[in-house]
C-alpha cells in the first residue's frame, strides 16, 4: 500500500557517524589482526555465496520433518564447501582464532549444524582413543566423510553418573566378538546428536566385561547402519528422541542393541585394551580423559560470549531506531536507547561479551600448555585447569543464557517473534546449561576442588596459583574501589564464602552426620563458594589481559574496552553487594558513590553503543534477524518476513470452510 | 524389545504414602470448597471425552500452517463442549474461583485456546465502551459467536506509548462515517490474536479527527472480512506476524486501512461521542479505561502462579522418580530430590506459586471492591489499586518465568524436550513479561506512584494504606526473624530505596539536569524501589491472608502451609541479604541462623514435596509432560511420545538418498 524504503536507517546512521573509535581496529583486534578477518570474510562470503544454501522459506515455517531434511540437504553443500576452501598453508594459531570466531554455521543452520558432532566428538574420540590401525583406517574414512558418526554415551536413564551407565560389552574369546546390549528401557542411549537418522557408525560407551569381570566404561566403535541402503543393522533399534527447544536439525537419536556382535578390533584400544584370550590391559592414567572434556569446555566459554554477542547486537541495534514515548512534550519521542533502563540491560551484555571472550583465549593457551605438559607426562596442572574449566563453563553458559533473555525482553514484544532470532539463540544459549557437565554438577566439582584446597591450607601446603589468595593470612576487609580493589573483595568473599561452607559441614558433622550428608545439607552454600571463586578469577584475568592486550591499540579504542571492564566490574560489585558488605567493610556511601560510577559509567558508553557491537562484524546472514539487520530497516523487514509466512499465501484458510463458518451458524 | 511397564513408579508411590497431610483437603483449599472441586472436575471429564478434542500427532511435528488448522478445528469442538456445560445457577463467586482454577483450555491447546481474545478482550471491550444499542446487537452476536472479534491497539512502531498510535479515524459528516487509515507503515496493527485469518470483526483503537481537531485515541468497531465468504473487505490489508516463541496456535496477526469507511454508529460510544454534525463529546472521566487494565493484571498474577504450578509439578515428580549417582558407595543412587540443591531449586517453586495463587485471590477481592465503588463514583483507591497490580503484574511474572526454567533445567537434558512441556510452558510464561503492559514500564508507573506518595509524606499529607509504612517516623532497623519482623525489614529496604531514589534525582536536578532527565538517570534505581515496595506488599500480605485462611485447616495440612511461608520469607531474605545488610541491622550471624533456618526448611518440606504438587490437582492432560505424569512412568512416556515422530514412521529418511550417499560417496 506504501513504498518500502530501502536505505539505511538515519537513526543508525547518527550513531555510526558518532562513536569515537574506528571499529575496524576492534574487528581485528577480536580476529587477531587484519589478515584473519579479511580470510575470515572470504570464507563468509564463499560459503554464503553458494546457490541454494539459504533458504527461501523461513525455517520455522516447516514441519518437523521438513526441516531435518532440509538441513541434510544444506549440509551436505556445506562441507563441500567448507572442504574446498580448507587453507594448509594457514599457521595453527590462526586456526584456532579463525575457528573461534566462525560463525558461519549459523548462517545456514539457525540452530545448529546437521554433522557437528561428527567433527567435535566422533573424530576427536577416534583421534584420542583409537590405536594406530584404527586411526589409519577409521580416522581417514571419518575425515573424509565417507562415513558419518556419533558420540553415545549419555542414557535415558543415567547422564552425570557415568559409572551408572547400564549399556555392556561382553568378551566372546570364543568368536573375538564383543556382545552389545542394553538390558534396560533406561540403558538405551538417548541424546547423541546425529544417531537418528544421519550417523552410520557410532562410538558406544558401555560397562565392558571380560573374564567375568567389569572392567569399566570403554568406547566401542559401532556400526549401526548398512552402508548401501542405510537401514539398521540386525539387533539395532535406532530412532530420534522427539522435537526440543532448540537442535530440531541436528537429529538426536536414541539406540538399544539386542546381543549385538562386534569384532575385538572395534574396541577402541589406544588407552585401554582387551587382548585376544580376554585378558584386560588398563589404561596407564585415567586422568588423560580430563583432556577433552577441559578443551570442550573452553569452546563453551567462547560459543556463550558468541551467542551473547549475536544477541546484544540485535539488541542494540534495534534500541537504536526504535523511538518511544515522549518524556518530554516539546521533544520528538527518544531513541529507547536513550533510556538508562535500557542501557542497564544492554550495556552489561556488551561487557559480559567482551569479558568471555577475552577470557576463552587465556583458557585456551592456559588448555594448550597443558596439555604439552601432559604429552610430556606432567599432569600437575590437570586439576587447576579442570576446576576452572568446570566453574567457567557453568557461569559463562548461565550468564550469557540469562542475558540473551534479557536482550530479547528488551526488545519488546517484536523480540518474541522467531524473525527476529532471539528465541532461537535462547535455545542454542540454555542448552549449554545443561550439556557436557550440568552447572550445578559441574559447580559441585569445583566446590570440592576448593575444599581441597581449603585443606591444604590448613595444612600449610601450597595452594595452585588460581587459589593462592585463599593462603594469605589477611586479605584486606577495607574497601577500595579501584579494579584491583574490587577484585580483591572478590577473592575476600571467595575466602568467606568457602570458610562458612566449610564450617559448615565441620558442624553438621559434629552434630551427627555422615560426611556425604554434611556435604549434601550444605550444598547450597558450596555452590555459591564455587561461583564466588569463579567471579573472582574471572575478573583477575579480564583485567589483567586487558591491561596486556590494549597496550597496542590506539588511546580512543582503549578507553572504551577499558570502560566496558569497568562497567563490568561494577555491574558485579552492586550485583554481589551483600556478599561485599557481609565480608569487606563496603559501606553505604561506597555503594551510593558506585552505583553513581555506574549510572555515569553507562552515559559513557551510550555513544559508542552501536560501534562496540558492529565491531563484533557479523554479517546479516549470521544475525537472521529482522531487528538487527546492519540497516536497521526493522519494521520493513518485520513486514517482509511476515508475507514468508505460508498463510499468508493465502487470503481465506481453508479452516474457515470446514471450521468456523459452521461453527459461527450454529450448524456444528 | 522388552516390555513396558504399566503401574505406578514406586518411588512416586512411597512418596505419597508418607506424605503428612490429606491432599484432597488442600486441593479443595485451593477450589474454594469440595463442591467446586467436584465441579471442576465434571466439566474437565467433559471436555476431555470429545472425540478428536486431544491430539494424536503432537503439536510440535505439524507445521506452522498445519498446527493453526488443528487449532481452529479443537477451538470449535472445545467452545461448543463449554457452552453446553454453562450452569447459570452457580453463584457467582464460585464463577470465579473456578475461572481462576480453569486450566481445561491448556489441555486441548498446548499453548493458548485460537478465540481467548475473543472473550478476554473483544466482549469486554464492547461490554464497557459500547452503549446500549451497541451492545444489544454486537454484543449479543458476539455472545453466540455468530461473529469473531478481536482487539487492536498496538502498531508496529507504537505499544507503550499510546498517544503515539498513528492509525487515524477521520470524522465525514456528509456521509455520516468513519474513515480508517493507516498513513505509514509503523501504523499498522500488529499482534492482535485471531487477527490474520480467524476473525471477522475488530475493534480498532485509532486517533480520532473530527472538525478539524484531534481528539485522542478512541474504540471503532470494524468488520474486517466478508461474514459469508471471509474475504477481506475491500482497502483491508491482514494477514499473520509470524512465528513465535509460543502462540502459535493465536494466529497473531497484521491490519493496515487504506480509506476504509465504516458507519458513524460503529465508534463505540458509551463514554467519548461524536455526534452526527462532528460535534465530540469527552468522557466524563478518563479513570474509567483503568478498571479494566486493572482486571487482566489481575488474572496474569494468577495465571503466573497456574503456570509455575504447572511446571513444577512436573519437576517434583520428575526428581521424585529419577535417581542419580552414588555419594554413598554401599547405598543405592538417590533419587534427586534428595539433593538439597533439588530443594533448592524446586521447594521455592512450590512456595511462590502458592503465594501468587493467595495474592491473586486478595486482589480479586481489592478489585471488585474497587469496581462497586467506582460505580458509586469513588474513584480515591484507584490509583492505589493500579501501582499494585502494576507492580505485582511484574513480579509475578518475572518470578514465575525465572522459576519455569529453573524447574526445566533441573530436569537436565530432558527437560530441554518438547515432550516434557517445559519449553511450552516457558513460552507462555514469558510472554506475560512483555503484554498488557512491559514489565519495567509498569515498575516505572509504580515508581511515580510512589515518588508521589513521598512528595505527599514530606507534605505531611495522609498516604494510602498499602504505602502507610513510608510515613512511620522510625521503622525498626534492629533485626527481627521472625516473619513480622521480616516484613518490617522489607518496608524499611522499600523507604530506604525510595528515599535514595529521591535524593538523587534532587542531586541530579541540583547539578542542573532536567527533571525529566534526573527521572532517566536514576530510574534503575526507581525501579528497584518498585520491586521493592511490591516485595514488601507481598510478602504481608501473603502472611495476612495465611493467617485468617489456615483458621479453619486441620492441623497437619497448616502445618505445611506455614512451613511453605516461612520458606518463602527465608529464601527472599537471603536473597535479598544486601539490602538488607545496608538498610537494618541484620548481622553476619543473623545470616549464618538464617542460612540454616533456610537449610532445615527444606528438609521439612521435603516429604510433602510430591504431596504439594499433587495438590494441585492437575489431570496428565493438563501438564501433557512426559517428566510429570501422575503415575511416574517418565522413561517409559518419553520412548512411547518419540515414536510418535513422523521421522521415526520410516526406517530411512529420504534424504539419505537424494543427499547423504552421493555425499558420502564424493558424488555431490
Amino acid at each position: 500500500m506504501f513504498k518500502m524504503i530501502s536505505k539505511v536507517n538515519e537513526d543508525l546512521q547518527k550513531e555510526r557517524s558518532k562513536c569515537t573509535f574506528n571499529t575496524e581496529e576492534l574487528t581485528n583486534f577480536l580476529d587477531g589482526g587484519a589478515q584473519n578477518a579479511e580470510r575470515r570474510r572470504k570464507l563468509e562470503n564463499k560459503v554464503l555465496s553458494v546457490p541454494g544454501i539459504l533458504d527461501e522459506v523461513p525455517e520455522e515455517y516447516l514441519s518437523h520433518k521438513e526441516k531435518y531434511e532440509n538441513a541434510i540437504r544444506k549440509g551436505t553443500l556445506l562441507y563441500r564447501t567448507l572442504e574446498a576452501a580448507q587453507d594448509p598453508t594457514q599457521d595453527e594459531d590462526d586456526t584456532v582464532i579463525l575457528h573461534l570466531r566462525s560463525t558461519i554455521t549459523t548462517a545456514v543452520f539457525r540452530d545448529y549444524t546437521p554433522f557437528g558432532v561428527h567433527f567435535s566428538m566422533f573424530i576427536p574420540t577416534l583421534r584420542n582413543q583409537g590405536d594406530e590401525k584404527q586411526r589409519a583406517y577409521w580416522l581417514e574414512r571419518a575425515l573424509k566423510m565417507e562415513i558419518i558418526g556419533t558420540y553415545a554415551q549419555t542414557e535415558l536413564g543415567h547422564g552425570t553418573f557415568i559409572r551408572g551407565l547400564e549399556t555392556t560389552a561382553t568378551y566372546d574369546p570364543n568368536t573375538e566378538e564383543f556382545v552389545l546390549h542394553s538390558p534396560t528401557l533406561t540403558s538405551y542411549k538417548w541424546w547423541p546428536g546425529h544417531l537418528a537418522h544421519t550417523a552410520n557408525y557410532c562410538v558406544v560407551m558401555a560397562q565392558l566385561h571380560t573374564q567375568g569381570k567389569n572392567c569399566g566404561i570403554q568406547p566401542f566403535l559401532v556400526q549401526i547402519r548398512d552402508e548401501e541402503t542405510h537401514m539398521p543393522l540386525p539387533g539395532i533399534k535406532v530412532g530420534e528422541i522427539g522435537a526440543k527447544l532448540g537442535f530440531n536439525t541436528v537429529n538426536n537419536g536414541f539406540i538399544g542393541f539386542d546381543h549385538v556382535r562386534i569384532p575385538r578390533e572395534r574396541m577402541l584400544m589406544k588407552n585401554a585394551q582387551v587382548l585376544k584370550d580376554g585378558t584386560f590391559k588398563a589404561s596407564p592414567n585415567s586422568k588423560l580423559a580430563y583432556g577433552t572434556m577441559v578443551y570442550v569446555r573452553v569452546l563453551i566459554v567462547n560459543n556463550a560470549a558468541a551467542i551473547l554477542a549475536r544477541a546484544v547486537t540485535i539488541a542494540i541495534r534495534y534500541a537504536a531506531i526504535r523511538r518511544q514515548s515522549k518524556p518530554k512534550p516539546n521533544e520528538p519521542e527518544p531513541q529507547i536507547l536513550d533510556y538508562v533502563t535500557q542501557q542497564h540491560k544492554l550495556f552489561i551484555g556488551i561487557a559480559t561479551s567482551y569479558a568471555y571472550t577475552i577470557f576463552a583465549r587465556w583458557l585456551w593457551n592456559v588448555y594448550t600448555k597443558t596439555t604439552k605438559d601432559m604429552a610430556a607426562g606432567r599432569l600437575d596442572n590437570l586439576p587447576e585447569l579442570h576446576a576452572i574449566a568446570c566453574v567457567m563453563k557453568a557461569l559463562s553458559s548461565s550468564e550469557s543464557t540469562a542475558l540473551v533473555e534479557q536482550c530479547r525482553l528488551a526488545c519488546g514484544g517484536h523480540g518474541f517473534m522467531l524473525s527476529s532470532n532471539f528465541p532461537q539463540l535462547y535455545g542454542i544459549a540454555t542448552a549449554t546449561c545443561t550439556y557436557e557437565g550440568e552447572n550445578t554438577v559441574l559447580l559441585l566439582q569445583t566446590a570440592r576442588y576448593l575444599v581441597k584446597t581449603w585443606s591444604q591450607k590448613e595444612k600449610g601446603l601450597p595452594l595452585s596459583s588460581s587459589t593462592a589468595y585463599l593462603a594469605e593470612r589477611s586479605l584486606p576487609e577495607k574497601w577500595d574501589s579501584s579494579l584491583d580493589g574490587i577484585i580483591r573483595a572478590f577473592q575476600r568473599v571467595s575466602f568467606g564464602k568457602l570458610s562458612n561452607s566449610v564450617s559448615s559441614m565441620e558442624q553438621y558433622v559434629k552434630s551427627g552426620m555422615s560426611a556425604e550428608d554434611a556435604w549434601n545439607k550444605a550444598s547450597v552454600q558450596l555452590i555459591a563458594a564455587a561461583e564466588a571463586h569463579g567471579r573472582a578469577v574471572l575478573l583477575s584475568v579480564y583485567k589483567s589481559e586487558m591491561d596486556q592486550r590494549v597496550a597496542t591499540l590506539s588511546a580512543p579504542l582503549k578507553t572504551v574496552l577499558m570502560q566496558l571492564v569497568d562497567l563490568y566490574f561494577v555491574y558485579w560489585t552492586l550485583r554481589n553487594m551483600g556478599d561485599l558488605l557481609l565480608f569487606t567493610q563496603l559501606s553505604e556511601e561506597d555503594v551510593r558513590k558506585l552505583q553513581r560510577r555506574y549510572e555515569d559509567l553507562l552515559e559513557k558508553i551510550r555513544p559508542n553503543a552501536v560501534g562496540l557491537v558492529d565491531s563484533f562484524d557479523f554479517r546479516d546472514e549470521v544475525l537472521h534477524s529482522t531487528l538487527g539487520a546492519y540497516d536497521g530497516r526493522a519494521y520493513e523487514r518485520l513486514m517482509e518476513e511476515a508475507m514468508k509466512s505460508p498463510l499468508n499465501k493465502e487470503p481465506v484458510n481453508v479452516s474457515f470452510h470446514k471450521y468456523l463458518k459452521p461453527f459461527m451458524r450454529g450448524q456444528l
